[in-house]
């Protein structure tokens, strides 16, 4: 592996000066890792039946439950969706949903829209949503005194580590977000201060996508990330030797996310 | 490791029924993924001024930039920040901030509360702000054209897989959010359609905390993560014998995450 030179494997340490970076991983637990975020994808069509079983689920949970949270409110709760009625209600409500959406593009994008494939409500075999209690811990939360949305964003990261977790146990994930959420909060009982963050379909799957779909059907294209880092303030680009040195190792790093494409 | 007792190393292949798991990471790479979860941490008051080197801040910038993003929008901006003035200006609204908070509490709290440390704003060598430019691809967006904070949340899942790349590199990551969000935009000149999600301070560390540190604190505990998962709708237990397998299951399980306990 190309991606650091100065691992001594072994000993579980990095060298570069012997002492800053003694709390790196090593060299394959770092692989795991990074392979996990590049290789995840958001699952749409490629859904199996084949039931998930329960110590997958439950280390996929896991990852999720110890996800950053605001105050340490774990604000999530997992709601486990298997009934057919559940999903059919949902489904509806996605249909409904997209037929709404597909008028809101411009004409020359509708066709491609009304083409793309984009949830696996019914086919696959679990769906779960995970949500927010905003008043889990009472109504003053340390870190939310501020920005009142933090507790909103620590169930974003309980989807996000989900998500990974789910995709190194060869599980995919879809997150469907073209739900009336009013629907949502209706059909699996929501009481009003519980916010419904991410609507997921897992099962086991034909075949990851080497790309992220709209990537693939030329939607859009991914950013040059050099194009997305700025210094001191918005918009400000590199202006001294050291700015414009990370600039250049991004542009170097250009294959960096490819190195751990799954060749399986 | 004996959290997945079917794996058959050599070949990257899991054997349950020969097919359905082909798609899973072999055990040390999940064994990566499951030790950035369970051992990333929000870092206050560990922090070294090391210098980060480009090439480890590189690959956490890219680990953030292949998040899940709505539509593909890609919403996030990287704001790399340096400049003790600017560090200066965002840390003097912090202590504003904080003693605002400090009021909010109830008053057995105030005391518990005052003496947390909350930021690393001056003594982390770098800081970097993710924000949403929610106006980054146009007004239609697939998969926000219901839930209209969905790029939010995308920004919010570059957040984590920053933080969770940062900790496998060995780099402590704190997110602040005792900020007033109105200062933080005027500090970074944002534009009124970029949203600053997370204000990160980041740095080598002394050590990264066993636990997290309120938890830790007993400021709370951790929440069995039984009673987050209900079936089918909001609060519902488990009602068959599939479902109550899985609550078994994720109570066999409560040593999952300390198993992968950073024994350096």
């Amino acid at each position: 592996m190309d991606f650091e030179e100065n691992t001594t494997n072994q000993k579980n340490v990095h060298t570069i000066d012997g002492s800053k970076e003694q709390h790196n991983f090593n060299e394959q637990d770092q692989h795991g890792l990074y392979k996990a975020i590049f290789n995840r994808r958001d699952v749409r069509g490629q859904f199996l039946p084949d039931a998930i079983p329960h110590k997958v689920l439950s280390r996929v949970l896991y990852a999720a439950h110890h996800a950053p949270s605001v105050g340490f409110m774990q604000p999530w709760d997992f709601i486990v969706i298997q009934s057919p009625e559940v999903k059919n209600k949902i489904h509806q409500d996605f249909s409904l949903a997209h037929q709404e959406a597909q008028a809101m593009f411009e004409s020359n994008k509708q066709e491609t829209y009304k083409n793309l494939k984009l949830e696996g409500i019914i086919e696959s075999p679990i769906n779960i949503c995970i949500t927010c209690d905003r008043e889990r811990t009472g109504k003053t939360v340390i870190g939310r005194t501020h920005m009142k949305e933090m507790d909103l964003y620590s169930s974003v990261c309980a989807v996000q580590n989900f998500w990974l977790a789910a995709r190194a146990e060869g599980v995919g994930v879809g997150w469907v977000s073209i739900l009336h959420p009013e629907a949502l909060r209706d059909t699996l009982l929501l009481p009003d201060n519980v916010v419904p963050i991410a609507y997921l379909c897992l099962g086991y799957v034909s075949h990851f996508k080497e790309k992220p779909e709209l990537e693939a059907a030329n939607w859009l294209p991914r950013r040059p990330i050099d194009e997305l880092v700025s210094f001191d303030s918005w918009g400000q680009s590199a202006s001294n030797s050291e700015e414009k040195s990370l600039i250049t190792q991004l542009q170097l790093d250009e294959k960096f996310p490819q190195s751990f494409a799954d060749k399986k």
